[in-house]
């Protein structure tokens, strides 16, 4: 059992943390740490959080386990801030969607003064943010990318993945890198792609979008994410984005040769290659 | 009220609309024709057909309203004969998903002998096929887009309209290159980029597919659909598809070079212009 809980930024992901947490008893005690007090009265007042400060330094103390549940830029800039008021005693992990530059951004603290971080994915949430969308079970068999590497000790990575099962979360392990380069191709990337194509179908011929139907709507679903998030998302892990949509367009390239050609075979081939692909997969 | 209803092909679409048209008593008598007799024998047996041929000129005679309910490319091959058996009080459409060639060859098979013909396309459908597949509500809500060109009769348009009309399908009208332009923006195209993005992401990272979630799953949905329908389609719309993948292309890049730059207020702004668009249509 975990004897005080730290949260970073109660929104979301922070927020269904705390409700989760409390509801399984996995914590003594919850902090809430935010920039705005008044906005984490409601966490307190539905008893997902035990105390609330706007100071980070006064949330950490003392803690067994701080998760940063803010956006993936603040969690890199935080970062240092966190290493000087994080006690040895305090693992911190995060809950940011790229991995490689915040685990090496933790690595070089840490050679400078003791300071215990894994990193964390939950591929879990939704189009809405807020403390107002948070559910106690947004964790609930979703799955979290645990990044430990070469200098995370082993007991350090038991922690961090106890944390995630005891609120019902399925924990699998990456590299920084390789999780990186995973949800730039599940994620990102597609991402990238119906932002795209939203863009490109409407210049195309405008008129379109009155008749789209579910086929179109589920391409294109991804499109009414949040710029703000995205741009952070698409300019954090722009290297792994660069490069699978560099792999993207060669696919792109191969397809519009055999549609302009007259290969009736070689384009039903390609085809079936990506269905067996997506069949695979579902 | 239909005194003969024939249809050509007795498939997904053919066999929801003869069992649509029987369930809600839109014609006297309904006549399937189709390649294979024992196909046929399932549509009679329970009731959705009164008689079943595999002769063309038996199939059409004295129908008043025949259906082309066969794969887009056949539509094409076949019309010369249906022009041929078609009888002047029979008014025939389809319900190809490319229009304009389809209803080029129906009016130039028109200038040499008598031959009524609409271009129909029902926006119904499903992953799966043939009459095993098809339900009596297919077309219950859904759109049909009707064809019509300068030199057809307003009184045939009336006629297919009751026809759609009739089994619970909204009609709408566009002419054949407009609707050929719109089918490539929200179908063909976001086909045909789901496909590559299968094949990319894959060979950027395939180990990623192991955590494909929600997203990644919905964006990449349409790419498990027919081979050789899609080939067919791509190829029969060549000219929009390719014009359309253009436009794509050209957001494509635009998004790439943002995310490669660090113009963070311009790739926000991009990113909230998709993000808008795909929000009007919901």
């Amino acid at each position: 059992m975990i004897s005080r809980l730290a949260i970073v930024g109660v929104g979301l992901l922070g927020g269904s943390l705390a409700k989760a947490a409390r509801a399984r008893g996995l914590a003594r005690e919850i902090v809430g740490v935010g920039r705005d007090a008044a906005r984490l009265s409601s966490a307190l007042r539905d008893g997902a959080l035990d105390r609330a400060t706007t100071d980070l330094g006064e949330g950490l103390r003392g803690a067994d386990v701080a998760v940063l549940a803010v956006p993936v830029l603040v969690i890199e800039h935080m970062l240092p801030a966190v290493a000087a008021a994080a006690g040895k005693e305090t693992l911190v992990t995060d809950v940011g969607s790229t991995k490689a530059a915040i685990v090496r951004a933790a690595e070089a603290l840490a050679a400078a003064r003791p300071f215990r971080f894994v990193g964390s994915h939950p591929m879990a949430g939704s189009e809405r943010a807020g403390y107002g969308a948070a559910r106690v079970d947004l964790f609930e068999r979703a799955t979290v990318i645990v990044t430990p590497t070469d200098a995370t000790p082993p007991e350090a990575v038991k922690v961090v993945t106890g944390l995630w099962e005891g609120i019902g979360a399925r924990v699998r392990q990456l590299d920084p890198a390789t999780h990186d380069r995973v949800v730039a191709a599940i994620s990102h990337l597609p991402h990238l792609v119906a932002f795209a194509l939203v863009a490109g179908a409407h210049r195309f011929e405008a008129s379109s979008f009155a008749f789209a139907a579910g086929g179109f709507r589920d391409t294109t679903r991804v499109a009414a994410a949040d710029p703000v998030m995205w741009q952070e998302i698409f300019h954090g892990n722009r290297e792994a984005v660069l490069a699978s949509l560099g792999r993207f367009r060669g696919a792109l390239a191969e397809l519009e040769r055999l549609v302009e050609g007259d290969d009736v075979a070689g384009l039903r081939e390609w085809i079936a290659g990506a269905k067996a692909l997506r069949e695979a997969m579902a």
